[in-house]
């Protein structure tokens, strides 16, 4: 893994994937005590930031390869990166979701043209599906975060943050980043090591389910005890990949948790103040950066909305007009 | 008014004022038929295209008429942009608001360092109130419409839009503006026409409050019989402009009315589709694109989504998940 490799998953994302506004707000700010700059992935196509890596990953596949098609294991957002690159491709992606996933995200998946199987997350061997799949079809599996090209993929982001961050006078403070396996995280790491070195990534998770926190402070691969039990679908993964975690023992400051009633604060703020929707996942690490700025320091902070695939239900729950 | 006015306001507004992205999603473009380029100027400063007339009226001001501060009447968006343009300035600013507007509108206000005067629609005499406190204090009168540095600066998002539908590959189609008075619509009206004349505005408005409608078909300026029982309380106004209505006879399409239903039906499309938040007011043009594309022609429709604050509790509403 290296910038060589970003910058190429750079170059063959040019008019395919988007790039993302950094969004600034007065009302966030007088909150946060500090400049906020909100790197809005929420905006990127198929509503996260899991568009860039799926974009990588495929383009890269060699043509004889790639035309057998692709299966991915996703909750929604590697769901729908991956059948948006897909389907731009011309080739079939098969998606492997927990039944239970947001709607919105099997119903966008399904939408993007992708064949959606449902597993019960209790019941069956997740896994053992996938490998009969992808054997008897022959499919390329495209990991969510332990991949070389994703990670590269989602680096993409770190490009734009270092020279959007520059453009509005930030050179140097944290950059935080919704954390699952790492691909996001490490992906930025990397980019902002060559391109904007003042600027330090920071993995923010929701409170119980930090593994990356308590691996990077442990320093070893620490699993979290519960898979269930968070609104952050997008990011309760099991553990550090074992890509991402070298990456990130190298280069990221320390992780944060913040627990889930602050997400849904950090969602109705970005309502307010950027008009942007923003799913739980999506909005830890704009909640570490408006309600735990203890930890951070400097005049600004950077924050990724990584994602914003949320059902009606919860996002009326997080603007307080449902229970 | 001319394009070399709109230019002067774009080149004040420079680092002033955000270049909103224009988004698109395979899912509005399946539901309208034809691609769907959405203008979000919800992701404005302030959360709506007004704070670029706002901008261009306060900075075209001569520095000691400005140094006396500034009044304006808005249910909020209008207020917003003026209330941000004079705190830049260093100015103060008088903003004469209705009591029922919403919350987060005079909140927001608040927020930008504005004193906000509250009147009561029914009991008040709003223009009354406003010339006492301006002629007290000296203050210059800022129209949220009928003011040629107003049109001028909404009249910047028509260069963008010209610019970005271009390198989206469109150049022939509507425009469809969410219409109040007609500042936003005449101003890109004029921009279309000197930099993108494939491109034409066409004014959309919600149901039994269609003066602009109603009066470019009739030739003359029509009334709108009722000024409440709307939800799209950022685009009721009691008749067209006399400086925006000659403008949009000369270069605008027919208009669009379009039911409350369709709005909270188009602002839950943007809220799935897009993640972005728009308010009632600023989703009658994507209702028109999406839910009334029987008077619509081409491969490809741009629309304006012109604001975004809204209360949650309407956010809610327009989600299926708060009657």
């Amino acid at each position: 893994m290296n910038i060589d490799m970003i910058r190429a998953a750079a170059a063959r994302a040019e008019g395919q994937i988007r790039r993302t506004p950094m969004l600034t707000s007065p009302g966030l700010d007088a909150i946060a005590g500090r400049r906020v700059l909100v790197k809005a992935e929420a905006l990127q196509f198929t509503g996260s930031f899991k568009a860039r890596g799926g974009w990588a990953a495929i383009s890269a596949l060699a043509p004889e390869i790639r035309a057998r098609g692709v299966i991915a294991f996703s909750s929604g957002n590697h769901a729908q990166g991956v059948a948006m690159a897909a389907r731009a491709h011309g080739i079939s992606a098969v998606i492997i979701m927990p039944a239970d996933a947001p709607r919105s995200k099997i119903e966008g998946t399904r939408d993007l043209g992708a064949e959606v199987v449902l597993y019960d997350r209790a019941r069956d061997d997740r896994d053992a599906l996938g490998a009969r799949l992808a054997d008897e079809r022959r499919l390329t599996l495209i990991r969510p975060f332990d991949n070389a090209e994703v990670i590269a993929g989602q680096g993409t982001c770190g490009l734009e943050i270092a020279q959007q961050a520059a453009e509005l006078g930030v050179t140097t403070g944290d950059v935080l980043v919704c954390c699952g396996g790492g691909g996001l995280t490490s992906g930025i790491a990397l980019a902002l090591q060559s391109e904007a070195p003042g600027l330090r990534a920071r993995p923010v998770e929701p409170a119980g389910f930090d593994d990356v926190r308590r691996s990077l402070a442990s320093g070893r691969i620490e699993r979290n005890p519960e898979m269930a039990g968070s609104i952050c679908d997008a990011i309760v993964t099991p553990q550090p990949g074992t890509i991402t975690f070298p990456i990130m023992q190298r280069l990221c400051g320390p992780g944060i948790a913040v627990p889930d009633e602050d997400c849904l604060r950090a969602m109705a703020a970005a309502f307010r103040h950027l008009r942007l929707v923003v799913e739980p996942g999506g909005a830890v690490a704009l909640a570490a950066a408006l309600y735990h700025p203890n930890g951070l320091s400097g005049e600004a902070v950077v924050v990724v909305a990584s994602g914003g695939n949320v059902d009606g239900a919860m996002f009326a729950r997080a603007l307080g007009v449902l229970d």
